[in-house]
């Protein structure tokens, strides 16, 4: 029956998680400088306070060494490691190697999982997965995928470009998808290859000048030449490399929107606590009726995202896939979220858009949720098609 | 821990629902013609198609007749008999009545009890909730309350003005709300009285021509005019009727929100049926993008009024109060609802504006309820000031 | 040069106008009570005032007794009018009969100027405009045209369906759109008839239900079956008739757009006083930041309103077609004007649902202007693909 | 009468600056690379080849070297400048120097126009405004003035702290405002002060890491202490601060709005660019209706923007004060601006949040309008006051 309750074992850790990011995550937030992404220092600190704090890893089994939390677990402890945008680096459940593990954990064969996932859960290497190409290639449409693997002798000659693959600098290795038949038909005919840095055949061309900062390594252009790699880099099955992209999307932007939503909640408190504090016009900010409408709008904005989050989480701890539900919840999130930011700035003034408070960073860090992971046009188309084939089923078992 | 499962007993419950509204209910939307709420033998007629299919008075004790549903419970089973204007007249779960259903059986006394409650619940009288009053009296700031209830010999002497009084004429009997001290302090100095419809010290006074039609008797505007009642008509205690009306002001609150839910869905219902059938510029409506943009958003709003809803019925089932939750559901539900019949409408073109669906209506029907049980600018305000408080309050003890 | 200066006659003329509403025609409001626009007597009676006034037939040139304005001296005078739903009835310049008033001065020969364009400028008779089909015939997309009108003997015999035909209940005469040829291609196909009220082939089916109640006889559902027609009917030439369709077109949608503009003043201002008298939380509601929110908007949206009608009325009085300029101006002021309205029924809140005002009227008559002479949609799909077109061509010139 | 035409003069003059943007300014862009504002020498050689091309200083009177226009033809012209980031620094129409140099215009006496009018009209100096204080100094509430000017012996001392002062770093001299009286009372009470950039008493604190990057020198939190200057400091006459503030207030942001709304129409024309050429779902991205209604809307925010800003500079042409025009152009251009900027991002996608257009970059750059210059907030309560008002005027005087 409908449950909202959260038992006391994972109180507990949300807690602890609350703790950890306001004790040791926030405090090291002035000391972010590099402009992209972490620095490795400083997050191998983070890390390693987050080991001892007995935090690392929530999205990881047990066996890789995390804490194996489901889905709703996750939905609880990733928003509170958000609340800092080093928070989850800290923790090991930051983008996109969380959603790289996930993905290993389903569909890497033994040697795999200890080549890549080992040291991947263990916050020893980095990875990026290379999906997303420049016009006229892949963007929010896969079926427009260019970058090719050919069959050469044992092995795959890869050619192609990415870009926006996030983390692509520092990475330990990739995971590149490719068509591997002419026709990309019922999602079938592109695999995932698995590809170390260290390949002569694979260059990061550039990183793109995107206006977020906080993925380490950023967001890199890629170049596939003739990039060989042997048949032990096929991830999965070959020709099967949507279905997997499936098994990890969904899961993947859920925890993009736990994140966020942690920011989300950042961002309305600081503006809270100006509102708090400022006074203008004879009144507390936080006594006047515009402020506390967009307060109200905004606490409404973060509880709807909760609920869309915790429900799609269900979902999948059922073992369904989520794609109608985790479209719906990254539809509103990401806008949600992208709202809260930017009331949170209006109330804050001068100070909002200045580097006094991080909210001026987070305008930049939650904009491009808006559209990658799907954009939300795209999501919404989906929804709709989906919504008018569900009601027309309805109707014809009705008057069936 | 968090849970979405609907028990496979409510699961059927709501099938029943559903077909009952669609099998019975709705085909009779066509001899709803009176235009000020259901013609009392329809309505009679309705209840007992009800009663034999074994879903009358869902929110009432088994004691009494009904289902005795919790609060979750009633969540599904309202939002599906709200998918017609007269499902929850048939159901005997429409408003004002289920909420005083829920008041009296918390407040009164044993003899009350039996000469109200009980034929209340069987449908055998219908009943109004006086509480409202007209300019400068009490809208939505409570402590504005005017009328007023002077100790007499043998009880007391109601004077005063209510308007927006749903459901008076017709009613067999009116709680009133009235003041009881010089001073309302503290949420105490009014009291709830109850007043029969036979009482030649209230009359109403007129129809008010409001634009909403489906609750019977419209709403009225009552004045109370030296009415003398007996100690008997207390309902609880004197000085204690905000206590009260906060037992029921929460719930009633959240059924509204269940109901107009169920509007909500069959409006975008009609929509996509129109949008699947009609053709506009070579194109299916349903295949435009501006269309399918609007669906979308409509899903959103449905899903996320359908967790806020399910989220504070479940804190109320905890035996809480439920004003925050239900404040953020009444504040988030009653727009979305209204978004979704205007989109509704708007993608239904000329049809939408026309008498030829029930979608011109329900414009008419979901507007006011932005309006009454706190116009969406109270909860705002009241979400905000909660929202202060408990982040100066957290802020206090993190750094204590 | 850029001049937004009324001359002092235009001014003088409008402050005329704006006295006789706010003495002789919105006293009349109350005796407006048929519910399906303006009963004949009063209207006639109205009528008379405004003849006697010297402001009867603004738009109509003064051979035929108007006041002979330019569109820009329109703008002014329809908007001071339309402050109230009778008001453009008093003055002769509602529609559709002002559209038709434009059309026919613009397309009628001699014999048809006499016999329609005369009485109909001296508010001896009205017309209407018979275009609009149901589904699958011609809604927003006019290629979609099934009335057909095919040649016989001395003259055409008409056949189709339309609706939402407003006014066609007690209009002297119709002008009807049928196809003349198989093809419509390029704008040519289609043909203006014009129809006597008595002919025996055009019957009324039916009054639409619909949620306006302005418009003298409604919107009705026409039939032609085999109507038969002399040469005389044809207005212009055969085939020409989406031509004098787009004649008719952007003037009579921007004199929508004006005489809505003065309902939505009349909102703002009955919100206004509401806000200035009534108080709430210990303040006066025009006190409270989120009802001068909701004031500031609804300022901003009229004035845009205003300036969008007063470019596009300058445009036409250059000759010009206006068709961009009058799809922005109606997709900007029919959301604007709903939206103010909307804005003032919650401002006013119990009250602006009632009757008590003409608020919640307001509501239903200005709903269905985001749909009727184009849904918002469709013009934000021309303004787009227009858009789109002349940036291509100055990028193409400014390559060349 | 109202009138929209441009004379062909200044026609040619918009073409003229049109085309040196494209061909002069825009090229350059590659090489505003400093990410604080652009760097002198680029500024300079954009200054001389604006004066070869006799588009300099557009707002400046021609007898220090401008062009002179009247405010309705900046409009024509700032926005065509403001097409670039650079356009308005190339043409030294810029803030904060262009509201400097109109203020300095109506209130410097001539020897201070010698020493600072006439350099900085020739682009041989900036010049920089200091007004708004960090909390809890003056905001967007003036009467929170804490800059305080002392009299001493041959002039003033001046001591406080301002911050966001745009330009401060690099400026030649400082307009300070700061109070002379205890009391700021119905305006009076503030002073303005020219403080050449060496005197000792003033210094740069820090450059706040604000958002935005386009104004050269940033935005400084300039520290006052003890600061000395002579009486022929004073601008204008002593106490009259506020006074000289509303003289540069409404212009300034008007040109304000005129500049950021070349920025939206640049915004655009990149999304119509790339609508035109992207493809994804088997269409033109500018086939899709949710990317038409995207520019639909943005056309309209623009055309709307556009007729709000030329009906102020008419009102300020007329030699009234615009105030309540300049609030409302600057409340709604703001809004609309960033819409617009926001809206080109999400038709671009991952484009339109790299560094490969402009656009990632303007979302910076127009954010900060929101609330510099009031925000949107302020004006809203300013204007809904106003309407108030005027309402209450003009019932007392239809009654009287």
């Amino acid at each position: 029956m409908t449950d909202f309750a959260i038992s006391p074992e994972l109180r507990e850790l949300r807690d602890r998680v609350a703790a950890f990011v306001r004790e040791i995550v926030i405090p090291a937030e002035a000391r972010d400088t590099t402009g992209h992404g972490l620095d490795d220092g400083l997050r191998a600190e983070l890390q390693q306070a987050a080991r001892a704090a007995g935090l690392f890893a929530p999205t990881v089994a047990a066996e890789y060494g995390g804490l194996g939390l489901d889905h709703r677990a996750q939905a609880v402890v990733l928003e509170e490691a958000g609340y800092s945008l080093l928070g989850p680096q800290a923790l090991n459940c930051a983008a996109p190697d969380e959603g790289n593990l996930h993905l290993l954990a389903r569909v890497a064969d033994a040697a795999q999982r200890e080549r890549y996932l080992r040291p991947l859960a263990e916050g020893r290497m980095r990875s990026c997965f290379a999906m997303t190409e420049p016009a006229p290639g892949a963007g929010s449409d896969p079926s427009m995928l260019r970058t090719e693997a050919r069959r050469v002798d044992g092995g795959w000659s890869i050619s192609g470009r990415k870009w926006f693959i996030t983390g692509a600098e520092g990475a330990a290795f990739t995971i590149c998808m490719a068509r591997t038949s002419e026709q990309i038909e019922a999602g079938r005919g592109a695999t995932m290859l698995l590809v170390d840095a260290d390949n002569p055949g694979m260059r990061i061309e550039r990183i793109v000048d995107a206006i977020d900062r906080s993925f380490p390594g950023g967001h890199a252009e890629v170049v596939f030449d003739d990039c060989r790699v042997g048949d032990d880099a096929v991830l999965g099955e070959v020709g099967e490399g949507y279905r997997y992209a499936q098994v990890r999307l969904a899961p993947a932007r859920l925890t993009h929107c736990m994140r966020w939503l942690g920011i989300a909640r950042r961002a309305l408190d600081t503006a809270l606590d100006r509102a708090a504090e400022r006074e203008a016009f004879g009144a507390r900010l936080g006594d006047l009726g515009m402020v506390q409408e967009k307060i109200a709008r905004s606490v409404i904005d973060i509880e709807t995202s909760r609920l869309l989050i915790a429900r799609c989480a269900w979902v999948l701890d059922q073992g369904r896939s989520g794609g109608r539900e985790s479209s719906i919840a990254k539809a509103h999130v990401a806008e949600a979220v992208d709202r809260v930011v930017d009331r949170a700035v209006q109330i804050c003034g001068a100070l909002g858009i200045s580097g006094d408070t991080q909210l001026a960073r987070y305008l930049a860090e939650v904009r491009p949720f808006r559209i990658y992971d799907g954009p939300t046009e795209t999501h919404h188309w989906s929804i709709a098609r989906r919504t008018l084939r569900e009601r027309a089923a309805a109707r014809a078992e009705a008057t069936a």
